[in-house]
């Protein structure tokens, strides 16, 4: 029943710090890079260019994340997605860290889905029916 | 009764994504860079390099937060760090970041001391008396 | 002769790296957040939005930097800028970092004028001349 | 007759900045992930834990890059690193960047062979054999 997409990262140097640990920062980036991979693997786009010249897009409305042990340069972090929840106009994933079994990290990540017209503010907007059919599709394939 | 510490930070180019406004990856850089310069203030180091070797640091436990207005490049953030908690190891702050008065983000970190040891692996360790004494007396100074 | 804007930088953990140093990426970062610190200090800014709706920017043409020093955690940069030549539509910016003294790296930045609209392309432009003219009185003042 | 070590790079989300293209800070993030790649590739470390506790690792002496055109989100950039130099005790790398052919970027990457001991400052080292005779072999096979 649960929907899980699987990824991998590997850890750059650039990512660590002087406690010879990946820096926590990264992590929120990497969820991202996952969340994205997710939307390429069903078709989808994370920011969307429409012919009127606006954007779909999603920014983030909160993301969490909790750290359980340290990852190291070179390590290949195993990275699974979940679907938590599809809302109305918004999208929660938890996304976890693992390395070789063991739990390095677990995040969650809540996004709305916007509209951005050039000099114009960000505006929610109700999740679009491609993206939601994909969404729930996926969803009952799992 | 609430023990505020304050520091402003301007958004750096480098901080911006495509979407125009800042990533939110660096909302949480910015909050530990706010705890450094908390410890800093009142004479301590997120990093205390001892005689035997050993280093204690501060690693992270979790980290929150939730975006509420989008920032900008070139904007000047004030920013706010609250000591929630001090526990026997861990310290919680919350960490509040605004524009003009205006809510941009709010933050929770939760950091826990630990001694490392060159080659070993991070150990936990109750907060030294004198960052404990600091970290109250901060408390009820304010 | 020559025209010294000057400002500091303290070195923050996330810009550490597993070797205990500065990861050297950080540099181009700094010399470009010290370029615009000096125009901020000549009234310019580096996005100049214009009344039509295109903007007014200045694109990396080349940046290099040469390190001589590593810098840690905490160590406050002294960083100075050089303005090298003022060309039709390029600038180029010597930038040098020392630590108590001490040289660190040595960089140069070349960047170009150029015009951005909403769904084009960049196209190079020549340097306006307000920006012109303050960069040359900067230049004669010194 | 010269020495091509290839990879690919997809361009981030967390990596554009609000000109909508990639900052230009992250080339030089990228040139030392192809250089570790190509280490990788050889079954070398580009940070080797000797068994007395030191470590050797490669500082970079210098870094320049030259942007030809803008990358943008979702790019899949061709890296294409070639050994220029094996001094005694540095390598220069140069690395071209590539999108469809096009050209985004180039850039030049030196670095220098050091040894590190816990609590003492980096020291040059002579290229070791293993490292040597693996770089040459290469350059020879190629």
């Amino acid at each position: 029943m649960a929907s899980f997409f699987k990824s991998t990262r590997r850890v750059e140097f650039y990512e660590t710090d002087m406690a010879g640990i990946v820096h926590f920062s990264n992590f929120y980036k990497w969820m991202e890079q996952c969340e994205h991979e997710f939307f390429r693997s069903l078709g989808l786009s994370i920011v969307r260019n429409q012919p009127d010249g606006s954007t779909i897009g999603w920014p983030r409305v909160s993301c969490q994340c909790r750290f359980e042990s340290p990852a190291r340069f070179d390590d290949v972090l195993e990275v699974q997605l979940t679907v938590r929840r599809i809302g109305v106009k918004s999208l929660t994933f938890d996304i976890a860290f693992t390395n070789n079994g063991q739990s390095v990290a677990r995040g969650t990540l809540k996004t709305v889905c916007c509209i951005m017209r050039p000099g114009q503010t960000l505006k929610s907007l109700e999740i679009p029916d491609d993206y939601r059919s994909q969404l729930e599709e996926y969803r009952a394939s799992t």
